[in-house]
């Protein structure tokens, strides 16, 4: 069966945490600011018929209007009516093409194209981004009435679901709108379209008299235009979003695109301005991902880069710092690490300063020092530094040194990740480096470096004699539980970090990544002790492996499952071009075991679907991605386009693609991390440039 | 059946547009900003059992709270959990006093006291107001643990409903609280008073670890204070309201307490400090409330000014004048005149410059000219200056010359008003004048004044010759529509204005007070018109009684209706001390025709409650209250204090309870105009000082 072109999208600007979110039928999508999930708002697009006049067809992106006049007309005694009719395009009659930059549905002779660029963001310390952050997002709607005998009307509009304001129209700066107090607005500069507000649809196309289009009880407003007989015409609209006062609690923060815009009506003047520009930049990304993908890769990489930028924030502090944050999707968690890891080689090639911003606020506030205890044994050691979970939760910041999720006394979810984020900051800290060479702050962050090295031989074995490159000690932060990976909600198989495989091949990339910093700052004796650890991980890894050649994906504690993930951290090294010959034995132990698990009954679904775990049926789509990318780039397996396309079926499941794209499947079904950031790890299928 | 206690009821701090609702069972009260409704959010308040550690009981306003950490841990393979059990106090433990400043609750040895006094506030260009402005409610909660053999904690928080931010914990500025964002919180200053916030309240109440109380995923917060045994204490608390930013579209404003509060937590500091003060201002009141009422009355009237206090909102525009909204309950239309009129008997006791500020803004703003017609007829006659029926809905303000709510073409709901708002301003004003003595206010309107008469009696006919003081035209806005009047819902009895017996005897009073007007000023001429006009109002209205004495509800259109409001209007010459010996034989009809009326199937409900009209089952209870005061003080009957229970009773009808105090009852149960602050005519009841 053809999955459903229904699905929930993000069109999102840059860094507002907003939203205009399109695909899923009835009223669940529509304009969302800083939301853990759709807006659930009816979004009126559609055009009069070509036949019969105030017959009008809509896509199916609204829900059946009740009689709000009742609220008021209590014995429905009112005389509020109209002539006109709304019925949504047949499902047959609409086509979509999608893609990253536009996503262009045609029903019949209308079109509407939703203009979002991925945009690079340049470091506003820098350069003027205002360009760049416009909280807009661009509407094409098209009525070709070549074949039409009479005017008909076009129309675009939404019910607004912000309970503390009503809808109204905008009429300044030279715009027309409509809009939900100051956080929402759809306008255009057309003098020729009208806006009306109503209950209904229909009052509004259909107006008995002008007069009553500005009724500001009504729950919806729409915006109308005209396209005259033979006439193909183009009406071109602004979604807007618009966040005035403080952002942020914790961290006092406005967004930073209010250095610019005071109001709504700016900001869709504005982005006005930007069409011809951002429609520009939207095909060229576009073209781009389709001249080098499958059209399941591309669908995917597509889908996951608009999650993605629905979950960026871009503030400015009190010192008008820019401050990045990225939401976890609906659990809306601030920069939460172990995903900025995985995002971090999308951003890179977008804004490579927001990685550094991150990882700086990672060492001011959200950076802590913990000792550490052997599993059962209250003794404790020395540790070193680690850093937060997250910074926060839903536009809160927490408290310095803590994340919003990390819990004491816990061996599952909501743990520590102390281990594991501490390999985050390093790994993180090593892509940027390679990336952008930017000596100036590996150098300003010399002992950030060491004091991370410190900490994760400590993590080790307090005793060096004793080391044998893997974490074996949870920090005493965990009060006696353990520390977890960033596959909180997995069983032990990837979930427990202690003498985890997937984080002892992290750990072996992170000794690599701080041999190569210690050697670029010139501290040979750090660079050689770093070496020394990443033989010692190697070397545990590979000794691992049982009579098959199959690694355990707990080292030494007899947890026998299997896990893809093993091979994960191998893509840490390869993107900072560090020279991994003399590893070659553990790369060697690695494809075999990634060759042995990857078959259905162990680490494959029966769709072909990759499963992570052999003993877990949730398996997570970003890191799958970028175990694709290590599995073909690195270790010379090719392209599993049945997976690719079991993949996409998941995304596109009917129950799943309300959320756009999701992290979390369990057998196919999103269960967790909807709505979500992470799928970008699929950046790095493109080729860089 | 004694009503149940279980209604909901507003506690609002003045002009903030908010309220902490609570009442109702379940979780549909909390902490509502800029609503129509309450906030439908977990209110958590309760204590430690006496007997069972662990144990805790609380005030049944909380929901089922759901296992949310599924959403995280699909696997649900996470261990939290608590030993901690909440359950509900029964309903036969709980007893509760309610008054407008002191809502009492108390179960077993635990007492809650919400103290909202209904506070004047002064011209804030005279006078700093910011105590009578600070948005915060003092809430009290007493454990007595003088039985107690061991501590016992007590708690009190919620779960805050904002979709945009998560929850937090306060702990800067001395204090110790939970809060959502910057909007709502409730806070303490008891040093050993601890925060927490979880999914569940039973984690905050018994917590295994100290260090989770931090939990930024938790949807809910509670605050938690220790009782010593032996000990009876007072635990001290601020529930706060904090709106940055523009606070309106269409007029730019901020809320007025914003030139003293930068945050919530500014705003709990000094709430906090009021305590003393505001305590001691609600007992007062309500002390006095209750010497003077019978317990039905003394429940409605603080019912009402507390829906009333939560409707209220105080702003200031950007030359800093402050601007004073009252929103219109469910449907918040902001400054609905048909509503000012009637509140301003209670706004002149409170805030007389309040009533000042309203109608100089609908003369700025909201006022136009219009041509008026005879009903079928196209022709068009000068008409004059009338009003808006609004300024605006839900913190948008409607453009100028027009309200969120006019429609033209119309002749029922959402039709014009314009000859029941003209009369609106000429009596609010006299209202004013009088109240107040502010002879410049006057004299700087002597032009308005001027041109409401001429208006006036132009709506009556155009030739001065055919004139008989009862407006017969409608406004050329209706375009072939006709106007209603403020009964908007009810049919042609008390809905439709052209000859509206209602709306006769209110013309007649807007005449007597522009001849007491025109006489102050000095324009005898104009004095002795309007006197001429009273004169063919009383006329007119006697001439159309039936030979029993009855008048009908719309005159000389053969629609004999009787209603109540045919003696409404006489409330407004009797307060601005009027002499109405010369008009004897109006009172007489209008005091014949009540008295006749007044009974079961006619103007009675089954249950002995006030029926405004005999064709329709829709009355409304601001309207009840204020005829009930003309009734016993301007025509000498007796209180009806079987109708006052039967008015009671329809507040407290379980289905109405949830909305607080509601204005329209159809047949009893509350259909429309529900979390209304109309009640507040019932403030007449009360001797003025």
């Amino acid at each position: 069966m053809k999955p459903s072109i229904f699905f929930n999208a993000h069109h999102s600007p840059v860094g507002s945490f907003a939203t205009f979110t399109l695909g899923s039928k009835g009223p669940r999508g529509g304009l969302g600011l800083e939301l853990t999930g759709p807006a659930n708002e009816s979004v009126f697009v559609g055009a009069e018929d070509l036949n019969e006049p105030n017959l009008f067809r809509a896509l199916p992106f609204y829900g059946g209007s009740e009689n709000q006049a009742a609220d008021y007309d209590v014995e429905n005694l009112n005389e509020v009516h109209t002539e006109g009719k709304l019925i949504p395009f047949a499902d047959d009659q609409i086509t979509r093409e999608f893609g990253a930059g536009i996503d262009e549905w045609k029903a019949g002779d209308l079109t509407l194209r939703i203009v979002s660029p991925p945009k690079s963001v340049p470091n506003p310390d820098e350069t003027d981004v205002k360009d760049e952050v416009t909280p807009g997002v661009i509407v094409e709607l098209t009525l070709d009435n070549s074949l039409g005998k009479r005017a008909r009307k076009a129309f675009f509009g939404y019910g607004g679901s912000d309970r503390s304001v009503g809808m109204r129209i905008l009429d300044s700066h030279g715009l027309t709108g409509v809009g939900q107090g100051n956080t929402t607005a759809i306008a255009c500069a057309d003098p020729d379209v009208y806006a009306g507000l109503a209950w209904q649809p229909e009052v509004i196309l259909c107006p008995k008299y002008q007069e009553n289009l500005a009724f500001m009880l009504g729950s919806i407003g729409l915006l109308v235009g005209t396209v005259e007989p033979g006439e193909v015409r183009t009406f071109t609209f602004a979604v807007c979003f618009f966040r005035e006062g403080q952002a942020t609690t914790g961290i006092a923060t406005r967004y930073l695109y209010r250095r610019w815009f005071n109001s709504l009506e700016e900001v869709a003047s504005h982005t006005l301005r930007l069409a011809t520009k951002n429609k520009q930049l939207a095909e060229e990304f576009d073209a781009n991902i389709k001249a080098q993908l499958s059209p399941e890769r591309a669908f995917m990489v597509s889908h996951a880069i608009k999650s993605y930028f629905g979950a960026t924030q871009l503030l400015e502090r009190e010192d008008h710092k820019p401050l990045w944050v990225v939401h976890e999707g609906e659990y809306r968690m601030m920069n939460t690490f172990d995903l900025t890891i995985d995002q971090t080689f999308f951003e890179l090639r977008l804004n490579p300063w927001t990685v550094k911003n991150v990882l700086d606020l990672f060492v001011e506030k959200y950076s802590y020092e913990d000792r550490l205890r052997f599993p059962g044994d209250p003794t404790t050691y020395s540790g070193g530094i680690s850093f937060t979970h997250d910074m926060g939760v839903s536009n809160a910041f927490s408290k310095q040194h803590y994340s919003a999720y990390e819990q004491v006394g816990l061996t599952g979810c909501f743990s520590y990740m102390s281990s594991e984020e501490l390999m985050n900051w390093i790994l993180t800290a090593g892509l940027y480096a390679t990336h952008t060479n930017d000596t100036k702050w590996v150098k300003d962050n010399q002992e950030i470096f060491a004091r991370c090295f410190a900490s994760l031989q400590n993590r080790d074995n307090p005793d060096p004699n004793k080391r044998n490159g893997v974490m074996s000690l949870d920090g005493d932060r965990c009060l006696g539980g353990a520390e977890i990976t960033t596959y909180d909600s997995l069983d032990e198989s990837l979930g427990q970090a202690r003498n985890n495989l997937y984080l002892a091949v992290k750990g072996w990339a992170s000794y690599l990544t701080l041999e190569k910093t210690f050697a670029s700052l010139g501290d040979t004796n750090a660079a050689m002790e770093s070496r020394l650890q990443a033989e010692r991980a190697a070397k545990t890894i590979c000794d691992s492996a049982d009579a098959d050649g199959l690694l355990p994906a707990v080292i030494g504690e007899g947890f026998d499952a299997r896990i893809i993930p093993a091979i994960e951290a191998l893509v840490y090294p390869h993107y900072c071009g560090i020279d991994t010959a003399p590893y070659q034995p553990l790369i060697e132990v690695l494809k075999k075991h990634f060759k042995a698990v990857l078959k259905p009954g162990v680490c494959k679904f029966a769709d072909g679907g990759w499963k992570l775990s052999s003993t877990s049926n949730n398996s997570w789509l970003s890191k799958i991605y970028l175990c694709q990318y290590v599995a073909e780039n690195i270790l010379g397996f090719p392209a599993d386009s049945q997976a690719d396309k079991a993949h996409e079926g998941w995304l596109l499941d009917e129950e799943n693609s309300y959320y756009a794209w999701s992290d979390q499947m369990l057998s196919g079904k999103a269960v967790g991390s909807k709505y979500y950031p992470r799928g970008v790890t699929s950046i790095l299928w493109l080729k860089e440039g």
